[in-house]
């Protein structure tokens, strides 16, 4: 027998697994793996510098606790704060373009790296942390919606993603748009989208192309071997 | 073949691993999931609570940033700054009984969960996360101290656990005596503990004791079956 781990031959007195153990214990390892970077990047996100690595950050003495733990989550709050501008005289932030449920869930995801959310507050929070450039919140709702798409939020999705540099997510709903072009044309959200923006159509016809062109070519070397 | 992982048979085609490659992938697994739990107790330390979870916390409002970190992670410094202390009065805790580079190190792990450190180091953050109850640095300290345990270190590392309530490293240093109880008489450390602490020698010949007798027990046991 060969194994399909290290490729060698062995013989019965030396059997490990049968292949559908192999092939679930490589999929756990996976995961582990992926669990861990999760954790490694909501570690990296909860970190401070500490004031004993970083002299400059005596600044963050005048402020109060929470200003702090805005300021080192967002590069924008931070500007804000530390700067001569309103927010730092006052020490009060407005932000009125979110509702509540969504600025509590900012507030808590700044503290704690964690949120229980759905789609539609998954989305809200994407614009706040594309807005407040909190890079792990925004990755953390595009991994959520990307969990969450489906041919009917396909369109919505694309054009969403689009709207909020979300590079991960539009990726997957172009992948799935120019999987069912033969359906494509039948949604509604279609015809909305040519109507409000139809450069995004055009992406997504000239993203079709390329895959056509790039499934032949392949078709073509494969018969050529 | 039997499956060494779902201990059913199967034939030749479905070969997954040899023996060698599966008892591999046991340990990493078993390494991956040790890293996830170290992980998820650093993300448990570095963690806030967040202002809109937590109400009373707004006492904290009135506390300086660098205080609230302290006070998140220590009782000790949360009481000192919280309660009608000198300390909340001035803003200003005193550590005299500290080496410099231990207290740099300290406020560090405090800011990020992490520290560069040596065996004396490690000793020094030990009996300072023991006296403010910083849990996630004790036990850092300890397996630290445990992996760098040997004979020559044994009972200094014995008498020192014992002394800072260090439960692990004081039963993985007694586990290394007991083993060696034939050279133990003739280190310099153990006379010196006669002198110094003799209760703890008598607790090494107790577990030296207590080992042998259940040696004896299991011994018994197996030639009655």
């Amino acid at each position: 027998m060969r194994c399909l781990s290290c490729k060698e031959e062995y013989g019965t007195g030396d059997a490990g697994t049968c292949k559908e153990c192999y092939e679930e214990a490589s999929e756990t390892e996976e995961e582990l793996k992926r669990e861990i970077e999760d954790l490694k990047s909501k570690l990296t996100f909860l970190r401070f510098w500490s004031p004993t690595e970083n002299p400059s950050g005596s600044r963050s003495h005048a402020l109060g606790f929470y200003d702090v733990v805005l300021a080192n989550r967002s590069p924008v709050f931070k500007a804000m704060l530390e700067n001569e501008m309103t927010e730092s005289q006052s020490g009060t932030i407005n932000i009125t373009d979110a509702s509540y449920e969504a600025l509590r869930a900012f507030v808590n995801f700044m503290y704690t790296a964690e949120a229980c959310i759905d789609e539609h507050l998954a989305s809200e929070l994407l614009v706040l942390a594309e807005k407040y450039q909190v890079k792990h919140l925004k990755s953390y709702c595009e991994k959520f919606l990307v969990s969450k798409l489906n041919w009917d939020n396909s369109v919505m999705s694309y054009s969403f993603a689009h709207q909020h540099n979300a590079k991960h997510l539009l990726d997957m709903a172009l992948g799935l748009i120019t999987e069912n072009m033969d359906k494509l044309t039948r949604l509604d959200e279609y015809t909305e989208l040519v109507e409000k923006a139809p450069r995004l159509v055009v992406e997504i016809y000239e993203a079709y192309l390329s895959k056509q062109v790039n499934t032949a070519a392949q078709k073509d070397g494969s018969r050529a071997i």
